[in-house]
């Protein structure tokens, strides 16, 4: 099936910028897509180091396992990481890890590394084993037709994709010490969405020095504030892998404390990064039509926030209405209802395009769904929460459920 | 918008029995639906008794607040029973409680009893108050036309419908000392379809002498296996209302234990009634092709097996792979792993229409899915699933979710 572009999908392509340190190389081997690429080499600069935040799932897929495993056992480093789009190699049982074995191995001898510095991902359908005869032969092509350009980064961003309608991509650049480093991410993700983490893929580069310790809590705190603040349809997938590899190429002092002043921009940077794929995400979550943010404060902390936004994010009820242009805010008060959270009905507010419908427990005195309505027909949502009783607060995203949903995922098998 | 009948709909209408001690009358109010009954008057015989389960929503109507109050102070005892389709009456603030009173005034003089026991309920677009005096001027008139027969019955499941496309009600008698007493329900509901309750509202009455701690235990019970076991969309209401009233006019001695064995037969009975009413709700799920049973064993105990049940009963992927006939079992799994409840991946067996379809944690050997997709087909689809790890067992049953869910909600202000 050939799905239309999101409207949602930006109207530029990113300008992507290539990260000293890392090669890329894409190949279209067939395996269930044709006549596009569905795998992905990346190779790593000797001594480079990965961080990873990985599906909570209790039925992670083989990769996972497998790349959870590498990481700890190896420290963090890295020498490459294979990602194939059409077999998510999930509960595949012993015939799925020997699998992701034969091909760490194969990588392995390729790349003259230990096995355990070898990651992998894969998205596709649950419950089909991963044939990797058929993989292995792409193995030393790939390998030999590496490149660190800007191109390579677009085709890998292709590579990765399943039901996503555009490819998805970003960089930026910030100075640490005076020297200028860059970040370049690809993620794929349009389906299956849901906090801890998005049913995605994201692979996220830079050639700053970072200390491994620094390198996964910088990464998990990105992805508390994006990757684990979107929803699409609150599934959670079995494959979902964010990764942050950094080569250390770049000429400044090593990072290695959270409180040295010269990580600031590079958080920053990586935040803004990270944030910038997680919502091309949702921009490209399945049948999407409007991209709806979600700001709750007054919570009892952010976490209750955080919950009360997802209650209203993952509400069908809301994203349907929202799907009509429908300003119906009262399945927001349902939705914040039903979250289990602390909520004070009496002093509750709700504003929609920052035009305020609910005071006070109640519809403004002198509503005028008008100037709602007009907001309700935009391409981008904004609704936001007070609940009154305390100082927590959260930002969640989603988009809307409509009909292309239904198809995608009525016909679709994913 | 007149919706079409479900397809799940029951093919014959049951058989209504009166019940002793119950009157009923409704009237066409056209508060917001015109040519229709949308207004219902339960009333029942002096020395009648409650029993309720309201909805755990933060933000429940007033109808809600009120009758739960009034149940409280009033020990369960009930004089009649007013109930609008229309508006929630849920999130207004004084004015919705204001307006909640004065029906509750008017009705206590009109039948001779305490304010406490009158019992409310609304259901319909949240956030709007309900204007009082448009339904004031019916209830004399209402007061005036009751009658106790099958067509009143009838005509009042008729008149608590919303999006409802179909009437339900469902009739049981059973002996209690060698006494038949009669169990007669009623119930409306279709969106905004979660535990705790389901979206809905639901009046069951039974001429049995049942002292009020036993009838609130034997809701309690009956409940929890029934209409806190289906979900449509894992949106929980507002309004959310069960009420048993027993009228007491049958001539058997008190029942007042919940061990007497005399209590065993109307338990059962109460039980499979409230069942078929629940079920009857899930036929009429806003959209719904097709009626999805999941039962759950191995998990940690029945409360993790209910969890896991759910969770796959509200994934939007599951809803959307069944309304296409897709025996996608992967992503089933992919519910179960998300469900946050411990689960042995490697033990892990998944059947569908009773055909194994995975075990031990990957996919049968001899797997062949012809069979699982002739069973896809049909408008009952069961799946059952094993978690590997302990003996709690639960079963929920759902619906699929449809283009028609879109149709309704993103087009239709419920």
């Amino acid at each position: 099936m050939q799905l239309p572009l999101s409207p949602l999908a930006p109207s530029d392509a990113a300008k992507l910028l290539p990260v000293p340190g890392v090669r890329l190389a894409s190949a279209a081997s067939g395996y269930r897509y044709k006549g596009r690429p569905d795998l992905l080499l990346m190779t790593f600069e000797a001594g480079s180091q990965a961080a990873g935040v990985f599906t909570r799932s209790l039925t992670a897929g083989a990769p996972v396992l497998w790349s959870r495993e590498a990481l700890a056992s190896g420290g963090g480093a890295i020498s490459a990481l294979i990602v194939n789009a059409g077999t998510a190699n999930a509960f595949t049982g012993q015939r799925g890890a020997d699998a992701v074995l034969a091909l760490s191995a194969a990588l392995a001898e390729l790349c003259e590394c230990p096995k355990n510095q070898i990651l992998q991902a894969s998205t596709g359908v649950i419950g089909e084993p991963l044939e990797a005869e058929r993989l292995l032969p792409y193995l030393s092509g790939l390998a030999a037709g590496q490149s660190h350009t800007a191109q390579a980064w677009q085709m890998a961003a292709e590579a990765i994709r399943t039901t996503d309608t555009f490819p998805k991509a970003a960089s930026r650049q910030v100075e640490i010490a005076g020297t200028t480093v860059t970040l370049t991410g690809i993620a794929k993700g349009s389906g299956m969405i849901a906090p801890d983490l998005a049913t995605m893929l994201a692979f996220v580069a830079t050639d700053a020095k970072i200390e491994p310790a620094l390198l996964s809590t910088l990464l998990s705190e990105g992805c508390d504030q994006s990757f684990n603040a979107i929803t699409v349809d609150s599934d959670t997938s079995t494959s979902d892998s964010l990764v942050l590899i950094a080569s250390g190429m770049a000429d400044h002092p090593p990072l290695s404390k959270a409180d040295d002043p010269e990580v600031g921009p590079f958080r920053t940077a990586l935040n803004e990064l990270l944030l910038e794929l997680a919502l091309l995400v949702v921009r490209d979550g399945e049948g999407a039509e409007k991209l709806i943010a979600i700001s709750v404060a007054g919570a009892a902390d952010n976490a209750a926030a955080r919950r009360i936004g997802l209650s209203v994010a993952n509400s069908p009820l809301v994203k349907t209405a929202i799907a009509g242009s429908d300003a119906n805010w009262g399945r927001i008060v349902m939705a914040v209802g039903k979250a289990g959270e602390a909520a004070d009905r009496d002093r509750m507010a709700v504003s929609i395009g920052g035009i305020a419908v609910a005071r006070d427990g109640e519809r403004v005195a002198d509503y005028d769904e008008a100037p709602v309505a007009a907001h309700m027909q935009g391409r981008e949502i904004e609704i936001a929460i007070d609940v009154g009783v305390g100082e927590g607060q959260a930002r969640v995203w989603t988009c809307d459920l409509t009909h292309g949903y239904i198809d995608i995922n009525a016909d679709y098998r994913s």
